[in-house]
């Protein structure tokens, strides 16, 4: 465990910046460091719960003296990769009261009639929040570029809109962690099948999900060359392994330590005099017993 | 524990329909039900956790089927009586996912310029949710009418507005669970003290603070008069004593154990063929193999 824990775990999870990006070299079972096994990874997150609560305090608190800063988690992946079990077990971890979680599903009426931006932008953390994404901007380059609900002349151009659009996200504050939770289309066909034995998850399935296993590689071409075109340093992607629940939740709840860590957010120092509303509230005690004596 | 546990908190801490109210007469220190001390408090509410969440959980399910029900939680009280905490401790205990959590600040410009309801209708919960208001309209009956923000005449047509709202929520399927947080003077005053000793809590402090306790009675008596008006069996009012903290914790998450089991959310059955499609996915392995192999 030492040594893995002094591993930087976004260095080891980081799509390498520039080139084209297999996914096929990489492991939806692999436990590239920290926790052994399920129990251990459990605990892990467990124990990283009270940091992680402080730093987003402090994030918070520093809001309250104009530090703009926040932090925007994007969740991407296949359906049943686990994007509402990591808000359960992991977003979980923060403040309910800091966090500002938003699932984007198909666009509505009025949102397909606005650019693919728009929804993005109405539902952004505010400074000191923790936001997250189930689902995101992504979705235009993905689910519609795999199924042509756009021509591709359309959704080419995407790329460079979203490295615009996430550029100004980070110049005004915004740190973003966006996790490609990797599973294997075998993975993806067990968790199905355990939606269906289990009456208390039905309602989770859907039988189109079926249906859009048929296009499982042209997904995956769609997220490789996603992660690999949109891909800068201050908007890093990640491969989460996501075959084990447990290794998922571990290190997308450790990547998000080490990226508040390096923010490094500060109460801010009281812009009032401390001492004097102190001695304030002491003086008013004895009023308050003279009067009732 | 076995008698208070069949007790309906909610008879207990509900502000008795009809007639003027005396806070007075309610200590903010009692446990009337429930744990004794605050270890067997903080047991308490983290043995509440699974079953609220699968409460939440099948009320989140409910609402795919088209159930409109949804519950709001509003949390009122005076500076430092724990409205953040029981978010922090109580809220925490359901899936993020499927809470909406909204603090209600100083109104802006913009929302000065609308009727006081105009804010509060855009951020209700939707079908499945849990919605938290920390504070609430309810400030537009208290600090407005303690400070003389508005006339008189104005104000006091607020609480047949208020009733008419809430009706129209009850009415479309939101469960109102209002819970106003007893503290006494005293005890405000130490928690204001705590802030001031400790460096991690004094962003929280505001000067402002001290002023507003010179009103004290008068926002005792705007509390009476708003939970005294305002409580039909639809949306009734409860007082929860707040200044053992524990005990402020474990009421709130009784109470909403109580109104999510009286509304008793049910899976929805699924809309299709369950065996059908386990087929298509145990016979898509077969497929798989052999093209594998």
């Amino acid at each position: 465990m030492a040594k893995s824990e002094a591993t930087d775990l976004r260095e080891l999870l980081r799509v390498p910046p520039g080139g084209p990006l297999d996914l096929g070299t990489y492991d939806p079972r692999a436990t590239p460091a920290g926790p052994r096994n399920k129990a251990a990874g459990r605990a892990a997150v467990t124990a990283l719960g009270p940091e992680l609560a402080g730093l987003q305090e402090r994030l918070f608190a520093a809001a309250t003296a104009g530090d703009r800063r926040r932090l925007l988690l994007v969740l991407q992946g296949m359906d049943t990769s686990g994007k509402g079990g990591t808000v359960k077990h992991v977003v979980k971890l923060f403040d309910p009261s800091g966090c500002r979680i938003r699932s984007f599903k198909s666009p509505t009426d009025e949102e397909r009639r606005h650019h693919f931006l728009w929804r993005i932008g109405k539902q952004l953390p505010q400074s000191g929040e923790i936001g997250v994404f189930d689902r995101s901007h992504y979705e235009d380059v993905l689910v519609v570029r795999v199924r042509g609900l756009v021509p591709r002349e359309v959704w080419s151009r995407r790329y460079d809109e979203i490295n615009r659009f996430e550029e100004s996200l980070a110049a005004d504050g915004v740190t973003l962690v966006k996790c490609f939770l990797h599973i294997s289309r075998e993975e993806q066909r067990r968790r199905l099948l355990a939606r269906l034995d289990n009456p208390a998850k039905r309602w989770k399935f859907d039988p189109v999900d079926i249906d859009e296993r048929r296009y499982w590689a042209a997904y995956r071409e769609a997220y490789a060359e996603a992660l690999a075109l949109c891909n800068p340093d201050h908007a890093p992607w990640y491969i989460v392994p996501g075959d084990r629940k447990w290794y998922r939740d571990w290190a997308v709840s450790r990547l998000l330590l080490e990226h508040l860590t390096e923010l490094d957010p500060r109460y801010p120092p009281p812009s009032y005099d401390v001492d004097g509303c102190r001695a304030r509230l002491l003086g008013e005690r004895v009023k308050g017993r003279r009067r009732a004596g």
